[in-house]
């Protein structure tokens, strides 16, 4: 149907602007807009102009940035909203007994989306943002998040990216149903050469991450048992929140 | 123009859809959304169809919620994510050493939206939930956004609200005018009987407020001069980051 193709188009258009914006770069002149989002300039002026008209952009002094209204209507029902109400008093333990970053992430598009992080000054380098994505088969969290997943999900994922994860890990389908076994993952140096990621699973009822609660620490670590059995407590007690309570499980 | 006009119908359409899911009904059918959103059944079914090509929404079993992809595009490069960022350790220490719910809102629409909030169980009761709204001159976070705002800012509300406030408060302005000489605005049962709010702002250089800093302790409590005094701290510690470093203002 015309109208519905139609619609679709704009849509993806709009869609396509939105995600001009990034962390680093936030605020954006129109033309940088309408490069980003491969649309003539005429176009990208009038939709930044209808997206600022319902609020969802804003201009500013120097260009466009993201508005509060599309940030509010992104968080008020999110799952990633319930998920992290139920695990952020977790995280805060870990970050005050740690004293290194603590962050919660999803599955989402075979990537790791980090849905929150808490920061320490002085803790080990992390590259890891909020609403920042991750690979999965670099990274703790991603590797604990795949052990876990659902058979079809993690098939799903071995089927696109198996020879990467397999260059890297040797036998994939081992190291999982080990971590799987340990309940953990742990890596030296995966992102950041100087340091060590461990993550544990947040577990729905029947047994699958919807999340996963990972830390980073300085690499050579004596502490890294101790930070092991601190996340993997803090998740399992997120998990069984999650699971008697009001938590929704997240759709990837 | 036609093209332009049928486009903002359009996206007027879907705001309208991301509109019907609340923190208490995050999961719709499409009968319910078609309802919520004002529109024929059969559009709404499209429409929804088309979110979800996109990930804007997704379909669950019993229905369609948000998906993280609109809550990605929504927090990688929103005002938001900044303030939080810079705000939340001070958030965390005011949580921590208060033993009470904390919050970080900013003035949006003629009300205040909670950006942040970090609970404690035991705290007092608080009606505040991330991403929801508040009314401005019903709070102690409004009124000092209010109080802290640009003059046309202020001025816009009054002129809007002006009569219901000054029904509350009597001389709205002088009441205001205090609020500024002594950095903070605290009252009792403002939003519960059984409580008294606390909020200082975070100021940008010029002295307007980008965001308040609030704290609800029980009602009658005598800490209160003490929590206004780690609230005043904490909020001119986070003014100063913000000020000094990466931080941008909100637009309201």
């Amino acid at each position: 149907m015309a109208n519905s193709r139609s619609g679709d188009k704009l849509l993806d258009r709009m869609v396509r602007i939105l995600e001009s914006f990034t962390a680093d770069e936030p605020l954006l002149t129109v033309a940088q807009i309408a490069e980003r989002a491969d649309l003539p300039a005429a176009t990208a002026y009038r939709l930044v102009g209808d997206l600022a008209d319902q609020g969802l952009v804003v201009r500013e002094a120097g260009g466009v940035r993201l508005g509060l209204r599309l940030w509010e209507l992104a968080n008020r029902a999110s799952a990633a909203r319930d998920l992290r109400r139920i695990a952020l008093p977790y995280l805060e333990d870990l970050n005050q007994l740690l004293r290194q970053h603590t962050q919660l992430s999803v599955l989402h598009e075979d990537e790791v989306l980090v849905l929150e992080r808490l920061s320490r000054p002085g803790a080990a380098v992390n590259k890891a943002d909020v609403a920042g994505r991750l690979p999965v088969h670099r990274t703790s969290m991603g590797m604990v998040l795949l052990a876990f997943a659902p058979a079809h999900v993690q098939a799903d994922y071995l089927a696109r990216h198996g020879a990467s994860a397999a260059e890297r890990h040797g036998d994939i389908r081992r190291l999982l149903t080990d971590i799987r076994h340990h309940g953990y993952a742990s890596f030296h140096g995966f992102v950041d050469d100087t340091t060590t990621g461990a993550a544990a699973p947040i577990l729905d009822r029947s047994g699958h991450a919807v999340a996963a609660v990972g830390v980073v620490i300085p690499r050579g670590s004596d502490a890294l048992a101790a930070v092991v059995m601190a996340l993997m407590t803090a998740a399992r007690g997120a998990s069984r929140d999650l699971q008697g309570g009001g938590g929704r499980p997240v759709s990837h």
